[in-house]
């Protein structure tokens, strides 16, 4: 790692309130996120630079933060900032409502867009890994990712269990830096999860943060106190220290034997994208794991592997009893796949099972910032949200479980799964409250660039398109384009994200509501496009539920003519 | 091929003079330049809506290319079309700076970006082939080819020979849609030259056309009318019939026997980066090749691969003597390696050796045509050109020539290569000049994809980058979106291009000359952030040239504070 990438001396966090170190609020939005990305209370590794998801950076050192600093800090309001992979590199005038930022990482011609090159190039110092929210300045700590997860077992029990997960249970994999929300979605779904993690400092930390409730060694214990709480009817979590890739096939084996052993949902999330560094061999100790990957990488891959294929085989053993099983988006079939584990792909990955429906309708993860740093701005937006979206129990009920289980994190901000139609006018409503002082200073809008119309990615978001155009990555690019021309306040095109380089290109977008009657009309035009490019794409590959979306919602896509 | 991709009765021209059929020019330019795309003067095979380059289209099926052209005319002035590859998708909301259209062609997620799937999403009516300016509506036939090469001529004559190429000879291959431009350019830049083309019919069509001088199917005539030419200090240009794998290993025995034979240049433009298409195996005839191309392709392109290694080792055997030898960006050095010729790559491809120092000032095929079809409003913008750069006697040359030899295809257009600090001097001249009524209709003012800061591409134009950022395709994404939030009135974002699927990401824009103020303030801006992305990105990677001329023009370069 280059020197000027560690900085064990800097605490950075974003200032709060209304004075501004910018000549706008809109240059002073991204500068604050930015610096939030980095806020110990946000990122995992901030002295790196790293906010989350391995490696995925919001600067690509701390020289490039300081001139992203300094540019942002001088930019006037026709002027826009250029950041190529996490390097502020020029300064160039355009318009009043053109973006302030516009921003470019890990972008690799595909004939060199793997692991290998970019690592080449990122030991050079010319590349950054931007991750989703990384390098787009949006990350907003756990609750992104606790709602995502909560979003897609409520759809599970939707599908599977009549809506209702009471008295069911989930078996998974992995408690680390995302697959860790998945005890808290679970509980706030009203399901019990078990969750096999071989590190015990994760389930600690997931057991700190309230994320978790119990833990144990033993699988019998787990079993007992899931059953229990299922005949209950109480939601509860387990962290059961094991390898997953031992445990899901004694279970498998157990459930096979005896129907009332059998979890209700399965699924995984440890790092099996990554197989050296992400993946528990089977009897392989963690002091063994951690010196062979600096000192044999190759080998750990090699029986990291040929664990998951173990580990898949479990998988697609629950899955041929009946128990909806999917993939959570860890590429872990693709790993078992090459291993030889030919049907590895028969059971489905998350997006195809669950979220298609709500991408169908633009419905995605809208999520917002308050740049005063006062928690009350939030309450406040929370409020809005219900009084303008009455009817959502749902949506109500989400508000509700997070205000009260999910600590902020950094600035206070909010996500919630909201569509197109919906998210232009809560857009509007907060714009306003900031035009009457109702909140003490601007509101950011976003979203993660796992979203309706802005990623291409074959094994995750758009696996099984019902057109077989799961590879096409003009989508997110004119996504990109789109918002641009719209007015967005930052705009990001990236490649890699969750699934690793070669297999995903997205994008993100971010929009200030300063208060001022500009901002309005950015924030109408930005705020309806961005969902209806994702209703767009899915009704130009056939999908019914958009197709009516687009109809009903008065969208025009000329190939409906 | 879809049959909606195929018909034979319709002839597109686009229409000329002051009428409008849209509701602005800004609707009308993209409208008339599409069709232009598709004018039998200037399109290969507009039936099939085939602009160049194989199979670069102007749009997906004809189906597509009614809805766009409906589309365009009904476009509002604050409303922005969406094109993808080649299909109209939606029509959204933006505002009067932001483009009338975006447009995202060919692009795949890496891992899946290759010909085989590409040609699957093909066959589906999924894809398009964008080329680089064919899906992008800024074609303008043969000339735009013509001067490239060209420039590349004269600037190895200054490299290698003290400017002038008078009394020299090049050897080069392929007499084909682009390669065809080579005698011509040639002979415009003082050279004879010597092309060895093994289709009869592409040799014709050249002579007939004006492009080539001589033909002849016996080489000792060839040399013969070469060296006497030469020896006059005449440039002539003449097409010998033969295969390129058996001509050139016979001239290099020859001239490493006796230096008074040697070419001062070599280079090579038949297909090489399509084995199957692309390159006629030695030994075979034409009828045997065109049969076998469908009947067992799979045997065509062994044998042409076969051949192309002979083919570079005669050219790495010039280069051996001493004979300036380049690739010129038909990928036939990587043919040759896979093939196992190791030091394939022992000579330089045509940007590096040659073109490269331009890129760094910005400097690159700067084209614009005359929306009102008279070729009056062209000579007109010619003379302000020499007006506003009067000391620059290459470029007063190029004009001069371009005039007199080259014949205008569809509407009247024109190419000159200028850099950053010229283009929106020009721009603004020409958008004044549609203000006073000078010229008769408004001017679009565009660019080759292939330009300076626009592509990623490692084995042209950003090959052997000096600080080995080749592959990273950040600077031509950003090189587009800040097109957009300039106000280009199109912006395109495409894969492939010339070099074929994975080997480079590229972006296109255009802008047009309305005579409006607001059309100078988008003008002025454009035609200056997008060479101002070609300094920037050069200056990047470390070239001195780029650096200097960034703090002469006054870029604003965080990185170099
Ligand atoms: N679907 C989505 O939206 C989505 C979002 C984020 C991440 N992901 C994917 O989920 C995976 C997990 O992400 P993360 O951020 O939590 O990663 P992480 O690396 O922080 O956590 C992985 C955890 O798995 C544990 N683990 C590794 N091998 C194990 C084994 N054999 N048995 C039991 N536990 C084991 C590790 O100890 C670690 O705690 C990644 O592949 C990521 O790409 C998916
Ligand atoms: N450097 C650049 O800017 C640039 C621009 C355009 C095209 N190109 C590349 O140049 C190549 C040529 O482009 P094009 O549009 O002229 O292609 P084309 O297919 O129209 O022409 C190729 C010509 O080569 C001839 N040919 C094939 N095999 C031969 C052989 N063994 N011996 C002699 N002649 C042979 C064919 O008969 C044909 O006339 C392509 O690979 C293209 O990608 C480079």
């Amino acid at each position: 790692m280059s020197s000027s990438r560690l900085d064990n001396q800097r605490v950075i966090r974003a200032p709060h309130g209304t004075e501004l170190s910018c000549k706008s609020w809109l240059a002073e939005a991204p500068l604050r996120m930015l610096m939030n990305n980095l806020d110990p209370d946000v990122a995992e590794r901030p002295q790196e630079l790293v906010v989350y998801g391995g490696i995925g950076r919001a600067a690509r050192d701390w020289d490039s933060y300081d001139r992203i600093v300094a540019a942002l800090r001088d930019l006037n309001d026709d002027e826009t900032l250029l950041v190529q992979s996490g390097k502020p590199v020029g300064v160039f005038r355009t318009h009043a409502d053109a973006p302030r930022v516009l921003i470019a990482n890990s972008n690799l011609v595909p004939r060199w867009a793997n692991w290998e090159h970019f690592q080449e190039l990122d030991r050079k110092g010319l590349a950054m890994y931007g991750q989703m929210t990384a390098g787009s300045w949006i990350y907003i700590g756990s609750q992104g990712i606790v709602q995502g997860t909560y979003e897609t077992f409520v759809e599970a029990g939707r599908q599977h269990y009549n809506g209702s997960l009471t008295g069911k249970w989930i078996l998974t994999g992995g408690l680390g830096g995302m697959g860790g929300a998945q005890p808290l979605a679970a509980t706030m779904a009203g399901a019990c999860m078990l969750a096999v993690e071989c590190r015990p400092s994760s389930i600690e930390m997931r057991l700190r943060t309230g994320y978790l409730d119990r833990h144990t060694a033993s699988l019998d214990e787990a079993l007992a106190w899931i059953q229990e709480a299922c005949a209950k009817g109480e939601a509860i979590s387990v962290g059961l220290l094991g390898n997953a890739a031992d445990v899901f096939p004694e279970l498998a084996r157990r459930a096979a034997a005896d129907p009332s052993v059998r979890p209700h949902i399965v699924t995984d999330q440890t790092s099996a994208h990554d197989p050296v560094n992400g993946y528990l061999p089977q009897g392989w100790t963690l002091e063994q794991w951690d010196a062979a990957r600096e000192s044999d990488p190759a080998s750990v891959a090699a029986a990291a592997r040929k664990s998951m294929a173990v580990h898949v085989e479990a998988m697609l053993a629950f899955h041929a009893m009946g128990v909806p099983t999917v993939d959570y988006g860890n590429n872990i079939r693709q790993m078992a796949k090459e291993e030889g584990v030919e049907n590895a792909f028969a059971f489905p990955g998350f997006v195809p099972a669950y979220i298609r429906p709500l991408f169908c309708r633009g419905i995605g993860p809208f999520r917002w910032a308050a740049l005063s740093g006062d928690p009350e701005d939030i309450y406040k937006t929370d409020a809005k949200v219900k009084e303008l979206i009455p009817d959502d129990a749902h949506l109500h009920n989400w508000l509700d479980m997070a205000r009260e289980r999910i600590h902020f994190q950094g600035l206070p901000a909010r996500i919630c799964w909201v569509g197109l139609g919906q998210r232009h006018r809560l857009g509007l409503a907060f714009n306003e409250m900031v035009k009457s002082g109702e909140l003490k200073a601007p509101i950011v809008i976003g979203r993660d660039h796992l979203d309706s119309g802005s990623v291409a990615s074959p094994n995750r978001e758009t696996e099984a398109m019902k057109d077989g155009s799961d590879a096409v990555s003009d989508w997110p690019l004119l996504n990109a384009l789109l918002n641009t021309a719209s007015g967005a306040t930052w705009v990001s095109l990236h490649h890699g994200g969750g699934v690793g380089m070669g297999f995903s290109q997205h994008s993100g977008m971010v929009v200030v509501c300063d208060g001022s009657d500009e901002a309005a009309r950015r924030v109408g035009r930005v705020l309806w496009n961005d969902p209806g490019t994702g209703v767009m794409r899915h009704a130009d590959a056939g999908y019914d539920i958009a197709i009516a979306c687009a109809k009903e919602q008065g969208l025009n896509l000329p190939f409906l003519k």
